[in-house]
Order: C-alpha cells, then sequence, then structure tokens
C-alpha cells in the first residue's frame, strides 16, 4: 500500500482569480507583506500495486485523465511508500 | 522574498464526500487499485519579511483565520526561501 500525493496547480501563464481574492482579503486583514497567491488542489491516494507494470506511469495516467486538465493545470505527485 | 507552499486537508475523522467520489470514478475508469482518496487545498503564496517578528507565527495566524478552518481542517506549512 503506497500513498500518493498529488499537487494540481493551475498553469503560471493563467489569472487564478481564487488566488487574487485570497490575497485582497489578506491585504484587508492587515497582512500587507504578502505578494501573489496561487491556488490548487492537494490530494492523497491510498494505491496497492496492481501487478502491471509501472506505478508511477499509473499514477500519471490517473493525473491526465481524471485528477487535473492538462490544458490548463500543471501536477506533480510523490509516492511515499 | 519568501515562498511560502501550505497544505489545507479535512481532519482525518470528517467524511471526505469529494474525495469519495473521486475514488469511485477512479473505480469506474478501471482503477481498481486505488484505495481512500482525499481531497485538500493546495496555496502558494509570496510573503516578504514584515518587519516585525517571526514569519512561521504570522503564517501560523494567517491560516488559523482565513485559510485553513481549524475545526474541521488541518494544515502544514513550509517556508522556501
Amino acid at each position: 500500500m503506497a500513498q500518493v500525493k498529488v499537487v494540481v496547480t493551475l498553469k503560471p501563464s493563467l489569472l487564478d482569480a481564487q488566488g487574487r481574492v485570497v490575497q485582497d482579503a489578506l491585504h484587508s486583514m492587515g497582512y500587507a507583506n504578502v505578494g501573489q497567491v496561487r491556488i490548487g488542489k492537494y490530494m492523497e491516494l491510498e494505491v496497492t500495486a496492481n501487478g502491471k507494470g509501472d506505478l508511477n506511469s499509473e499514477i500519471k495516467e490517473m493525473c491526465d485523465r481524471l485528477l487535473a486538465n492538462p490544458v490548463i493545470e500543471n501536477y506533480t505527485f510523490e509516492v511515499v511508500e
């Protein structure tokens, strides 16, 4: 049983409206030293070996097909045994 | 200018409905070896030194006041210089 941590972020060239709202909220709360805020998704999956091939390539396939939108998002993942 | 990476997750005792939906979707796509899925938020903040006190305690305060809901969520953060 491996634990997989996936982080999905919006591509840097795209405006992160949600992050902008959080940045403005932090400013209005007095945290003037906060610059750009970008918001993404974090996922933890428990995965068992599938007996056919590499776990990393399976996770990559899951990210491309469901967990992230490769058109507008980047993702990274880390497998913790 | 420090970069702060914040991960906010639902407390383990709480049902993660969104994670459950993703888990079911992965199963229906043929990834039967996926167990529990839990979904959280990921945030990247650019923060400059505020000149008064510790950056870590300021980030902790931001998390408690805005970025996370301490009643139902846990958070961790990492300051990358």
